[in-house]
């Protein structure tokens, strides 16, 4: 049993028994990354190799939802990244995830090009210079595009991608004009969405996206997911996703 | 009273008592030209210019609702803009909307470059190209791009709007990243979406867009304009733009 560092805690994930530490000095995983990990669809013996993992929670819920063969993650916050590996072993699944330290704009020197099938990312939503932000701040870090912005995460993905893989996002609605025009500009071209509204009359705050390497022009959708239902509880297709 | 040709019919068009003269010949207008005639806006006084106006529908329904003081239409194909003048006329409105024959590839030899506040447009949908077309064809002309494209259009309203204006777009769903995409390379940024779905459980099919000429990034959106209700009969609001 892994020894927890001050102010950590361990959450249960309801997939396998999984769990996941988290601590209250950083980032916490969201809906975000749960609806993703609903979203992302990974076929038997894929590759798949998520960036920006914060404490890992993407690779770990897919590894439980999917047949993948492996799942790297990559996270630029050491502190983050030593949660995610320690996650790893706690769950006994050093053979299928792989936490790696480092920069997504570095990932050709950690990865092997062109060598998954599946990338997923839940990047930093905000662009850098919005509001106030501590620079060095941890979850700053982890919210605002001061180490990562969408023209990065695009690069990485075009990088590490085989012709034909695909791209699974999570971000804000409002983004969504500069995440196709960037998407295009490295042949990664959206091919289905679904827009996530909180309540069914309420506009959608979120957007899931699949992108194919080197995909033609086209782009369908399904119908808006909608996480709570009137009564404040969640839907039952979120509560699917979630596995409650 | 103007004369009908062969195969002319009048339609009423359900506001200010004006009406349409349409032909089985050639291409009617549908349910997208009134919705994005209840999506566009226009203020008091502003001058407006409708791309591919086929017989006249958008600028005849936008002097109805708006208080615009001026609307220009041009259509590249003299049997619609004939019969789109002879709808001017019949409703007695030669001096708020000039029809002109044309190809909006040279629309800046008609209109002077910056000097409309809006610019409106429902282009043909479908890629050249796709399926077999008879080129010379009206009906094809107006749902394929034979001779106007997504490019075409958003250099034409590029070209057409001052510094601050709108374009507002009707399209299909499937070409959103296109449409996106073109939009920025002119610096006509999406500022607002709707989404229109044929019936609340069914996926988008056309998308309704405003573009902001040099407008910054950010976009928002509302609820999904759903067409028909579950019993087969239009919505409240698309009832509301018909004014039925």
């Amino acid at each position: 049993m892994n020894k927890l560092l001050e102010n950590e805690r361990i959450d249960d994930l309801y997939r396998n028994g999984y769990k996941i530490i988290q601590s209250s000095e950083t980032f916490s995983f969201g809906i975000d990354a749960v609806l993703l990990s609903g979203f992302a669809k990974v076929k038997k013996g894929e590759k798949v190799l998520d960036l920006c993992t914060g404490t890992g929670v993407i690779p770990i819920l897919l590894e439980a939802k999917t047949e993948g063969s492996h799942f790297d993650a990559i996270e630029l916050q050491p502190i983050s990244a030593d949660m995610a590996r320690r996650s790893v072993e706690l769950n006994g699944l050093e053979d299928k995830i792989t936490i790696t330290e480092g920069d997504i704009r570095q990932c050709h020197t950690y990865f092997e090009q062109g060598s998954f099938n599946v990338v997923t990312c839940n990047p930093p939503y905000t662009p850098a210079g919005t509001g106030y932000v501590n620079d060095t701040d941890p979850v700053a870090i982890a919210r605002h595009e001061i180490m990562c912005n969408i023209d990065d995460v695009f690069s990485a993905a075009a990088k590490m991608l085989k012709y034909g893989g695909r791209l699974y996002m999570v971000h804000r609605f409002e983004r969504l004009c500069d995440i196709f025009c960037t998407g295009r500009k490295y042949m990664l071209e959206p091919k289905f969405i679904r827009f996530v509204q909180t309540t069914q009359t309420k506009p959608p705050v979120l957007v899931l996206i699949e992108f194919l390497k080197g995909g033609g022009p086209g782009l369908k959708t399904g119908l808006p997911l909608v996480v709570y239902k009137g009564d404040g509880s969640y839907s039952d297709e979120v509560n699917d996703i979630y596995n409650k």
